[in-house]
Protein backbone atom coordinates (compact mmCIF):
# COMPACT_ATOMS: atom_id res chain seq x y z
CA UNK A 1 0.00 0.00 0.00
CA UNK A 2 1.23 3.89 -0.20
CA UNK A 3 0.75 5.17 3.41
CA UNK A 4 0.68 8.81 3.96
CA UNK A 5 1.85 9.81 7.48
CA UNK A 6 0.94 13.08 8.81
CA UNK A 7 3.30 13.91 12.19
CA UNK A 8 2.92 16.99 14.95
CA UNK A 9 5.13 16.86 17.13
CA UNK A 10 8.11 19.97 17.78
CA UNK A 11 10.84 17.73 18.75
CA UNK A 12 12.06 14.89 16.88
CA UNK A 13 14.04 13.33 20.32
CA UNK A 14 10.72 12.88 21.50
CA UNK A 15 8.77 9.68 22.15
CA UNK A 16 6.48 10.88 19.01
CA UNK A 17 9.38 11.08 17.08
CA UNK A 18 10.88 7.50 18.18
CA UNK A 19 7.64 6.14 16.72
CA UNK A 20 7.75 8.28 13.50
CA UNK A 21 10.87 6.82 12.52
CA UNK A 22 9.30 2.93 13.91
CA UNK A 23 6.14 3.48 11.93
CA UNK A 24 8.11 4.57 8.47
CA UNK A 25 10.49 2.12 8.96
CA UNK A 26 8.37 -0.85 9.99
CA UNK A 27 5.72 -0.01 6.46
CA UNK A 28 9.11 0.31 4.45
CA UNK A 29 9.77 -3.02 5.76
CA UNK A 30 6.81 -4.57 5.04
CA UNK A 31 6.85 -3.21 1.78
CA UNK A 32 4.63 -0.43 1.66
CA UNK A 33 5.54 3.25 0.14
CA UNK A 34 5.65 5.54 2.56
CA UNK A 35 5.33 9.59 2.43
CA UNK A 36 6.10 11.27 5.75
CA UNK A 37 4.50 14.91 6.27
CA UNK A 38 6.04 16.04 9.27
CA UNK A 39 4.22 19.71 9.86
CA UNK A 40 6.97 20.84 12.17
CA UNK A 41 9.77 20.03 9.68
CA UNK A 42 8.22 21.56 7.06
CA UNK A 43 7.29 24.86 8.73
CA UNK A 44 3.73 24.36 7.97
CA UNK A 45 1.38 27.06 8.07
CA UNK A 46 -1.03 26.26 10.40
CA UNK A 47 -2.86 29.48 9.84
CA UNK A 48 -6.20 29.31 6.52
CA UNK A 49 -6.42 33.02 5.21
CA UNK A 50 -6.71 34.70 1.93
CA UNK A 51 -2.95 34.07 1.20
CA UNK A 52 -3.98 30.39 0.39
CA UNK A 53 -5.02 31.60 -3.02
CA UNK A 54 -1.88 32.63 -5.31
CA UNK A 55 -5.02 34.73 -7.22
CA UNK A 56 -6.92 36.75 -5.10
CA UNK A 57 -9.49 39.31 -5.99
CA UNK A 58 -8.32 42.37 -4.69
CA UNK A 59 -10.48 44.59 -2.72
CA UNK A 60 -12.97 41.15 -2.55
CA UNK A 61 -14.72 40.08 0.92
CA UNK A 62 -12.96 37.15 1.45
CA UNK A 63 -15.01 33.80 2.15
CA UNK A 64 -13.36 30.70 3.56
CA UNK A 65 -15.28 28.12 1.47
CA UNK A 66 -15.85 30.02 -2.01
CA UNK A 67 -12.46 30.85 -1.82
CA UNK A 68 -11.44 27.52 -1.19
CA UNK A 69 -13.35 26.69 -3.63
CA UNK A 70 -12.35 28.74 -6.76
CA UNK A 71 -8.82 28.36 -5.88
CA UNK A 72 -9.14 24.46 -6.08
CA UNK A 73 -10.98 24.03 -9.11
CA UNK A 74 -9.36 27.17 -10.71
CA UNK A 75 -5.85 25.62 -9.86
CA UNK A 76 -4.77 28.20 -8.20
CA UNK A 77 -3.69 27.29 -4.46
CA UNK A 78 -1.02 27.55 -2.32
CA UNK A 79 1.80 24.90 -3.74
CA UNK A 80 1.90 23.62 -0.17
CA UNK A 81 -1.81 22.98 0.00
CA UNK A 82 -1.92 20.90 -3.46
CA UNK A 83 0.80 18.96 -2.93
CA UNK A 84 -0.81 17.44 0.45
CA UNK A 85 -3.66 16.93 -1.30
CA UNK A 86 -1.48 14.90 -4.18
CA UNK A 87 -0.33 12.73 -1.53
CA UNK A 88 -3.75 12.00 0.13
CA UNK A 89 -4.81 10.74 -4.06
CA UNK A 90 -1.47 9.14 -3.51
CA UNK A 91 -2.38 7.02 -0.74
CA UNK A 92 -4.06 4.17 0.26
CA UNK A 93 -3.81 4.77 4.06
CA UNK A 94 -3.48 7.69 6.45
CA UNK A 95 -2.03 8.03 9.64
CA UNK A 96 -2.55 10.56 11.46
CA UNK A 97 0.28 10.91 14.47
CA UNK A 98 -0.07 13.37 17.39
CA UNK A 99 0.14 14.20 20.94
CA UNK A 100 -2.92 14.45 22.19
CA UNK A 101 -3.26 18.50 23.04
CA UNK A 102 -6.25 19.93 25.36
CA UNK A 103 -8.40 16.64 23.97
CA UNK A 104 -7.71 17.50 20.22
CA UNK A 105 -4.73 18.54 17.59
CA UNK A 106 -2.19 20.50 17.77
CA UNK A 107 -2.89 23.78 16.18
CA UNK A 108 -0.31 22.79 13.50
CA UNK A 109 -2.48 19.58 12.50
CA UNK A 110 -5.30 21.52 13.00
CA UNK A 111 -3.81 24.12 10.04
CA UNK A 112 -3.73 21.07 7.83
CA UNK A 113 -7.11 19.79 7.97
CA UNK A 114 -8.71 23.37 7.81
CA UNK A 115 -6.29 24.31 4.66
CA UNK A 116 -5.60 20.95 2.69
CA UNK A 117 -9.71 20.15 3.12
CA UNK A 118 -10.42 22.45 0.25
CA UNK A 119 -13.82 23.20 -0.74
CA UNK A 120 -14.48 20.95 -3.94
CA UNK A 121 -11.97 18.48 -2.38
CA UNK A 122 -12.92 17.66 1.00
CA UNK A 123 -16.33 19.12 1.24
CA UNK A 124 -18.87 20.88 -1.00
CA UNK A 125 -18.52 17.76 -3.20
CA UNK A 126 -21.83 16.31 -5.01
CA UNK A 127 -25.09 17.18 -6.16
CA UNK A 128 -27.20 17.78 -3.38
CA UNK A 129 -31.42 16.50 -3.75
CA UNK A 130 -33.83 14.66 -1.72
CA UNK A 131 -32.37 11.58 -1.30
CA UNK A 132 -28.59 12.41 -1.15
CA UNK A 133 -27.13 15.25 0.34
CA UNK A 134 -23.34 15.76 -0.89
CA UNK A 135 -20.77 13.24 -1.48
CA UNK A 136 -20.13 12.81 2.25
CA UNK A 137 -20.21 10.82 5.29
CA UNK A 138 -18.92 7.75 3.69
CA UNK A 139 -18.48 8.91 0.04
CA UNK A 140 -15.89 11.87 -1.18
CA UNK A 141 -12.78 12.15 -2.92
CA UNK A 142 -11.33 10.39 -0.36
CA UNK A 143 -13.28 6.80 -0.85
CA UNK A 144 -12.06 3.77 -0.62
CA UNK A 145 -8.66 4.97 1.30
CA UNK A 146 -7.80 3.98 4.94
CA UNK A 147 -7.09 6.32 7.94
CA UNK A 148 -6.10 5.76 11.30
CA UNK A 149 -5.11 8.23 14.33
CA UNK A 150 -2.23 7.15 16.47
CA UNK A 151 -2.36 9.48 19.67
CA UNK A 152 -0.38 9.92 22.91
CA UNK A 153 -1.45 11.01 25.72
CA UNK A 154 -0.10 12.34 29.61
CA UNK A 155 -3.31 11.25 31.30
CA UNK A 156 -4.03 7.79 32.74
CA UNK A 157 -6.07 5.17 30.23
CA UNK A 158 -8.90 5.75 33.56
CA UNK A 159 -9.29 9.12 32.64
CA UNK A 160 -10.41 8.13 29.53
CA UNK A 161 -12.89 5.48 30.30
CA UNK A 162 -16.33 5.52 29.72
CA UNK A 163 -16.38 7.04 33.45
CA UNK A 164 -13.31 8.93 32.93
CA UNK A 165 -13.05 12.01 34.02
CA UNK A 166 -11.85 13.62 30.62
CA UNK A 167 -14.86 11.85 28.76
CA UNK A 168 -14.18 8.42 27.04
CA UNK A 169 -11.39 8.83 24.80
CA UNK A 170 -14.32 7.23 21.54
CA UNK A 171 -16.07 10.24 22.26
CA UNK A 172 -12.93 13.04 22.24
CA UNK A 173 -12.12 11.72 18.68
CA UNK A 174 -15.02 11.55 17.49
CA UNK A 175 -15.09 14.92 16.13
CA UNK A 176 -11.79 14.04 14.34
CA UNK A 177 -12.60 10.09 13.21
CA UNK A 178 -15.88 10.75 11.74
CA UNK A 179 -16.18 14.43 10.88
CA UNK A 180 -12.77 14.83 9.55
CA UNK A 181 -11.83 11.40 8.02
CA UNK A 182 -14.68 9.52 7.88
CA UNK A 183 -16.17 12.84 6.46
CA UNK A 184 -14.80 13.00 3.28
CA UNK A 185 -14.95 9.16 2.52
CA UNK A 186 -12.01 7.53 4.30
CA UNK A 187 -12.52 3.93 6.04
CA UNK A 188 -11.44 4.83 9.46
CA UNK A 189 -9.56 2.28 11.87
CA UNK A 190 -9.80 2.14 15.66
CA UNK A 191 -7.48 4.62 16.87
CA UNK A 192 -3.97 3.42 18.50
CA UNK A 193 -3.93 5.21 22.12
CA UNK A 194 -0.83 5.22 23.82
CA UNK A 195 -1.63 6.30 27.55
CA UNK A 196 0.91 7.87 30.09
CA UNK A 197 3.43 8.63 28.12
CA UNK A 198 5.82 10.37 30.28
CA UNK A 199 6.15 6.83 31.87
CA UNK A 200 7.41 5.47 28.76
CA UNK A 201 11.45 4.42 29.18
CA UNK A 202 14.17 2.43 27.21
CA UNK A 203 12.85 -0.37 29.84
CA UNK A 204 8.96 -0.63 28.55
CA UNK A 205 9.32 1.15 25.07
CA UNK A 206 9.85 -2.07 23.11
CA UNK A 207 5.78 -3.32 24.49
CA UNK A 208 4.79 0.30 23.28
CA UNK A 209 6.93 -0.08 19.60
CA UNK A 210 5.94 -3.53 19.26
CA UNK A 211 1.95 -2.70 19.98
CA UNK A 212 2.13 0.26 17.90
CA UNK A 213 4.00 -2.62 15.35
CA UNK A 214 0.83 -5.10 15.26
CA UNK A 215 -1.51 -2.51 14.14
CA UNK A 216 1.00 -1.40 11.31
CA UNK A 217 0.64 -5.08 10.15
CA UNK A 218 -2.97 -5.13 9.80
CA UNK A 219 -3.58 -1.76 8.71
CA UNK A 220 -4.85 -3.08 5.43
CA UNK A 221 -7.09 -6.14 7.31
CA UNK A 222 -8.23 -4.33 10.11
CA UNK A 223 -12.19 -3.92 10.35
CA UNK A 224 -12.84 -0.44 10.33
CA UNK A 225 -15.67 1.00 12.33
CA UNK A 226 -18.64 0.77 11.58
CA UNK A 227 -19.88 4.21 10.63
CA UNK A 228 -23.37 4.53 8.81
CA UNK A 229 -23.31 6.03 5.58
CA UNK A 230 -25.24 9.36 5.12
CA UNK A 231 -26.98 8.63 2.11
CA UNK A 232 -27.82 5.16 2.25
CA UNK A 233 -31.11 5.13 3.99
CA UNK A 234 -30.22 5.58 7.45
CA UNK A 235 -30.84 9.50 7.70
CA UNK A 236 -34.13 11.47 6.71
CA UNK A 237 -32.76 13.90 3.80
CA UNK A 238 -32.22 17.19 4.40
CA UNK A 239 -32.86 17.22 8.00
CA UNK A 240 -29.90 14.07 8.91
CA UNK A 241 -31.38 12.97 11.56
CA UNK A 242 -31.14 9.08 11.96
CA UNK A 243 -34.34 7.82 11.35
CA UNK A 244 -35.95 6.68 14.65
CA UNK A 245 -36.52 3.02 14.29
CA UNK A 246 -32.66 3.22 14.05
CA UNK A 247 -30.84 3.03 18.04
CA UNK A 248 -34.54 3.98 18.78
CA UNK A 249 -34.93 6.68 21.77
CA UNK A 250 -30.95 7.09 21.92
CA UNK A 251 -28.64 10.17 20.85
CA UNK A 252 -24.90 10.74 21.06
CA UNK A 253 -21.66 10.17 18.82
CA UNK A 254 -22.95 6.02 19.53
CA UNK A 255 -25.98 5.99 17.19
CA UNK A 256 -23.77 6.72 14.35
CA UNK A 257 -21.88 3.58 14.41
CA UNK A 258 -24.62 0.58 13.40
CA UNK B 1 -17.22 42.85 34.16
CA UNK B 2 -14.09 42.81 32.44
CA UNK B 3 -14.92 41.21 29.43
CA UNK B 4 -12.05 39.33 27.13
CA UNK B 5 -12.89 38.49 23.82
CA UNK B 6 -10.64 36.04 21.75
CA UNK B 7 -12.02 36.17 17.98
CA UNK B 8 -10.66 34.18 15.06
CA UNK B 9 -12.43 34.54 11.78
CA UNK B 10 -9.86 35.94 8.45
CA UNK B 11 -12.22 38.71 7.67
CA UNK B 12 -14.00 41.37 9.20
CA UNK B 13 -16.70 42.09 6.76
CA UNK B 14 -18.13 38.44 7.44
CA UNK B 15 -21.37 37.71 9.35
CA UNK B 16 -18.34 36.77 12.26
CA UNK B 17 -16.42 40.47 11.56
CA UNK B 18 -20.23 41.97 12.42
CA UNK B 19 -21.25 39.81 15.32
CA UNK B 20 -17.91 40.24 16.81
CA UNK B 21 -18.12 44.46 16.32
CA UNK B 22 -21.92 44.20 17.76
CA UNK B 23 -20.82 42.57 21.00
CA UNK B 24 -18.06 44.95 22.17
CA UNK B 25 -20.14 47.77 21.58
CA UNK B 26 -23.14 46.30 23.60
CA UNK B 27 -20.86 45.25 26.52
CA UNK B 28 -19.68 48.62 26.34
CA UNK B 29 -22.87 50.33 26.21
CA UNK B 30 -24.00 47.93 28.98
CA UNK B 31 -20.97 49.65 30.99
CA UNK B 32 -18.42 46.81 30.78
CA UNK B 33 -14.85 46.97 29.57
CA UNK B 34 -13.73 45.16 26.66
CA UNK B 35 -10.78 43.55 25.60
CA UNK B 36 -10.59 42.12 22.43
CA UNK B 37 -7.73 39.70 21.01
CA UNK B 38 -8.78 39.79 17.43
CA UNK B 39 -6.19 36.70 16.26
CA UNK B 40 -6.26 37.54 12.74
CA UNK B 41 -5.58 40.88 12.97
CA UNK B 42 -2.98 40.44 15.91
CA UNK B 43 -1.08 38.09 13.04
CA UNK B 44 -1.22 35.42 16.35
CA UNK B 45 1.35 32.64 15.66
CA UNK B 46 -0.67 29.46 15.72
CA UNK B 47 2.52 26.94 16.71
CA UNK B 48 3.64 25.76 19.77
CA UNK B 49 7.03 25.47 19.71
CA UNK B 50 10.92 26.09 21.26
CA UNK B 51 10.73 29.91 20.25
CA UNK B 52 7.95 30.50 22.99
CA UNK B 53 10.62 30.49 25.52
CA UNK B 54 13.03 33.60 24.98
CA UNK B 55 15.51 31.30 27.25
CA UNK B 56 15.70 28.41 25.55
CA UNK B 57 18.61 25.90 26.45
CA UNK B 58 20.88 24.97 23.90
CA UNK B 59 20.73 21.76 22.48
CA UNK B 60 18.62 20.70 24.96
CA UNK B 61 15.33 18.47 23.93
CA UNK B 62 12.61 20.62 23.84
CA UNK B 63 9.68 19.30 26.06
CA UNK B 64 6.51 21.17 25.42
CA UNK B 65 5.18 20.97 28.88
CA UNK B 66 8.57 21.05 30.69
CA UNK B 67 9.63 23.93 29.11
CA UNK B 68 6.18 26.05 29.02
CA UNK B 69 6.92 25.63 32.83
CA UNK B 70 10.11 27.08 33.13
CA UNK B 71 9.28 29.62 30.52
CA UNK B 72 6.26 30.48 32.80
CA UNK B 73 8.01 29.96 35.81
CA UNK B 74 11.18 32.13 34.74
CA UNK B 75 9.36 34.71 33.51
CA UNK B 76 10.88 33.80 29.67
CA UNK B 77 8.08 33.63 28.16
CA UNK B 78 7.18 35.56 24.68
CA UNK B 79 5.62 38.47 25.34
CA UNK B 80 2.72 37.63 22.90
CA UNK B 81 1.90 34.96 25.71
CA UNK B 82 2.37 36.72 28.42
CA UNK B 83 0.15 39.09 27.12
CA UNK B 84 -3.05 37.01 26.78
CA UNK B 85 -2.75 35.65 30.18
CA UNK B 86 -2.63 39.03 31.56
CA UNK B 87 -5.65 40.07 30.16
CA UNK B 88 -6.95 36.47 31.59
CA UNK B 89 -5.97 37.68 34.54
CA UNK B 90 -7.61 40.95 34.13
CA UNK B 91 -10.86 39.50 32.44
CA UNK B 92 -14.25 38.57 34.86
CA UNK B 93 -15.41 36.75 31.91
CA UNK B 94 -14.29 35.31 28.54
CA UNK B 95 -15.85 34.71 25.41
CA UNK B 96 -14.52 32.84 22.45
CA UNK B 97 -15.86 33.31 19.01
CA UNK B 98 -15.16 31.73 15.97
CA UNK B 99 -16.96 29.41 13.31
CA UNK B 100 -16.85 26.05 13.66
CA UNK B 101 -14.54 24.62 11.19
CA UNK B 102 -14.36 20.76 10.98
CA UNK B 103 -16.67 20.31 13.91
CA UNK B 104 -13.68 22.25 16.44
CA UNK B 105 -12.02 25.74 16.40
CA UNK B 106 -9.84 27.02 13.46
CA UNK B 107 -6.30 26.47 14.00
CA UNK B 108 -5.40 30.15 15.05
CA UNK B 109 -7.74 29.71 17.93
CA UNK B 110 -6.45 26.36 19.05
CA UNK B 111 -2.98 27.40 18.91
CA UNK B 112 -3.83 30.67 21.07
CA UNK B 113 -4.97 27.57 23.40
CA UNK B 114 -2.01 25.44 22.98
CA UNK B 115 0.43 28.67 23.60
CA UNK B 116 -1.24 30.75 26.19
CA UNK B 117 -2.03 27.70 28.16
CA UNK B 118 0.85 27.49 30.11
CA UNK B 119 1.86 24.79 32.13
CA UNK B 120 1.80 26.29 36.49
CA UNK B 121 -0.90 28.64 34.41
CA UNK B 122 -3.96 26.26 33.11
CA UNK B 123 -2.42 23.44 34.18
CA UNK B 124 0.53 21.17 36.15
CA UNK B 125 -1.38 23.56 38.86
CA UNK B 126 -1.59 22.22 42.48
CA UNK B 127 -1.21 19.22 45.04
CA UNK B 128 -1.30 15.68 44.07
CA UNK B 129 -2.36 13.30 46.69
CA UNK B 130 -4.77 10.64 47.54
CA UNK B 131 -7.63 13.37 47.88
CA UNK B 132 -6.70 15.92 45.38
CA UNK B 133 -5.37 15.83 41.69
CA UNK B 134 -4.41 18.81 40.98
CA UNK B 135 -6.15 22.43 40.77
CA UNK B 136 -8.43 21.25 37.76
CA UNK B 137 -11.92 20.83 36.42
CA UNK B 138 -13.36 23.32 38.68
CA UNK B 139 -10.37 24.62 40.73
CA UNK B 140 -7.61 26.60 38.88
CA UNK B 141 -6.03 30.22 38.23
CA UNK B 142 -9.01 31.12 36.38
CA UNK B 143 -12.09 29.95 38.84
CA UNK B 144 -14.19 32.73 39.27
CA UNK B 145 -14.17 33.73 35.86
CA UNK B 146 -17.07 32.79 33.74
CA UNK B 147 -16.44 31.89 29.98
CA UNK B 148 -18.99 31.45 26.83
CA UNK B 149 -18.75 30.50 23.36
CA UNK B 150 -20.08 32.42 20.50
CA UNK B 151 -20.01 29.67 17.80
CA UNK B 152 -21.42 29.92 13.91
CA UNK B 153 -22.00 27.04 11.66
CA UNK B 154 -22.49 26.54 8.65
CA UNK B 155 -25.06 23.51 9.05
CA UNK B 156 -28.51 23.11 10.18
CA UNK B 157 -29.75 23.26 13.44
CA UNK B 158 -31.23 19.70 13.02
CA UNK B 159 -28.04 18.45 11.80
CA UNK B 160 -26.49 18.96 15.43
CA UNK B 161 -29.56 17.72 16.95
CA UNK B 162 -29.00 15.04 19.69
CA UNK B 163 -29.87 12.25 16.77
CA UNK B 164 -28.07 14.65 14.01
CA UNK B 165 -25.31 12.71 11.75
CA UNK B 166 -23.11 15.62 12.87
CA UNK B 167 -23.21 14.26 16.62
CA UNK B 168 -25.01 16.77 19.20
CA UNK B 169 -23.59 20.30 19.54
CA UNK B 170 -23.04 19.83 23.13
CA UNK B 171 -21.22 16.86 22.78
CA UNK B 172 -19.28 18.44 20.15
CA UNK B 173 -18.41 20.95 22.13
CA UNK B 174 -17.43 19.28 25.35
CA UNK B 175 -13.67 19.17 24.80
CA UNK B 176 -13.66 22.86 24.50
CA UNK B 177 -16.32 23.62 27.44
CA UNK B 178 -15.13 21.24 29.85
CA UNK B 179 -11.83 20.34 28.76
CA UNK B 180 -10.14 23.91 28.16
CA UNK B 181 -12.76 25.98 29.81
CA UNK B 182 -14.30 23.97 32.95
CA UNK B 183 -10.60 22.42 33.00
CA UNK B 184 -8.61 25.38 34.22
CA UNK B 185 -11.39 27.13 36.68
CA UNK B 186 -14.03 28.30 34.23
CA UNK B 187 -17.70 28.60 35.18
CA UNK B 188 -19.07 27.62 31.46
CA UNK B 189 -22.05 28.76 30.28
CA UNK B 190 -24.53 27.49 27.66
CA UNK B 191 -22.97 27.99 24.61
CA UNK B 192 -24.48 30.61 22.12
CA UNK B 193 -24.79 29.09 18.28
CA UNK B 194 -25.83 30.26 15.35
CA UNK B 195 -26.80 27.63 12.75
CA UNK B 196 -26.57 28.18 8.60
CA UNK B 197 -24.85 31.19 8.87
CA UNK B 198 -24.59 31.82 4.83
CA UNK B 199 -28.25 32.07 5.19
CA UNK B 200 -28.15 35.19 7.50
CA UNK B 201 -28.87 38.38 5.70
CA UNK B 202 -30.00 41.96 5.72
CA UNK B 203 -33.34 40.93 6.82
CA UNK B 204 -33.14 38.37 9.24
CA UNK B 205 -29.80 39.96 11.17
CA UNK B 206 -31.50 42.52 13.45
CA UNK B 207 -33.06 38.89 14.95
CA UNK B 208 -29.53 36.92 15.08
CA UNK B 209 -28.08 40.07 17.00
CA UNK B 210 -30.69 39.93 19.31
CA UNK B 211 -30.62 36.89 19.97
CA UNK B 212 -26.66 37.25 20.89
CA UNK B 213 -27.44 40.05 22.46
CA UNK B 214 -29.19 38.59 25.39
CA UNK B 215 -27.02 36.52 26.07
CA UNK B 216 -24.46 39.38 26.70
CA UNK B 217 -27.05 41.05 28.86
CA UNK B 218 -27.45 37.89 31.12
CA UNK B 219 -23.76 36.52 30.66
CA UNK B 220 -22.96 37.30 34.38
CA UNK B 221 -26.31 35.65 35.50
CA UNK B 222 -26.68 32.92 33.27
CA UNK B 223 -26.47 29.94 35.31
CA UNK B 224 -23.10 27.59 34.27
CA UNK B 225 -23.44 24.39 33.03
CA UNK B 226 -23.15 22.35 36.30
CA UNK B 227 -20.06 20.45 35.38
CA UNK B 228 -18.93 18.29 38.39
CA UNK B 229 -15.48 19.41 40.46
CA UNK B 230 -12.75 16.67 40.30
CA UNK B 231 -11.70 17.35 43.56
CA UNK B 232 -15.25 17.63 45.68
CA UNK B 233 -15.99 13.78 46.20
CA UNK B 234 -17.69 12.69 43.26
CA UNK B 235 -14.29 11.12 41.23
CA UNK B 236 -12.00 8.33 42.44
CA UNK B 237 -8.52 9.25 43.12
CA UNK B 238 -6.15 8.82 41.28
CA UNK B 239 -8.01 6.53 39.08
CA UNK B 240 -10.51 10.00 38.50
CA UNK B 241 -13.58 7.63 37.34
CA UNK B 242 -16.88 8.66 38.32
CA UNK B 243 -18.05 6.90 41.37
CA UNK B 244 -20.43 3.81 40.56
CA UNK B 245 -23.31 5.35 42.60
CA UNK B 246 -23.48 8.68 40.23
CA UNK B 247 -25.51 8.32 37.26
CA UNK B 248 -24.86 4.48 37.47
CA UNK B 249 -24.83 2.16 34.81
CA UNK B 250 -24.19 5.05 31.84
CA UNK B 251 -21.11 6.77 30.62
CA UNK B 252 -20.04 9.72 28.42
CA UNK B 253 -19.70 12.90 28.24
CA UNK B 254 -22.96 13.46 29.99
CA UNK B 255 -22.55 12.18 33.14
CA UNK B 256 -20.10 15.00 33.87
CA UNK B 257 -22.76 17.33 34.63
CA UNK B 258 -24.70 16.51 37.76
Amino acid sequence: MNVLLVYAHPEPRSLNGALRDFTVNRLEQAGHAVQLSDLYAMRWKATLDADDNTAPQPGARFDPSADSMRAFAGGTQRADIAGEQDKLRWADALILQFPLWWFSMPAILKGWVDRVYACGFAYGVGEHSDTHWGDRYGEGMLAGKRAMLVVTTGGWASHYAPRGINGPIDDLLFPIQHGILFYPGFEVLPPHVIYRSSKINEANFGEVREALGKRLDTLATTPPIPFRRQNAGDYRIPELTLRPELAPGESGFGIHAG
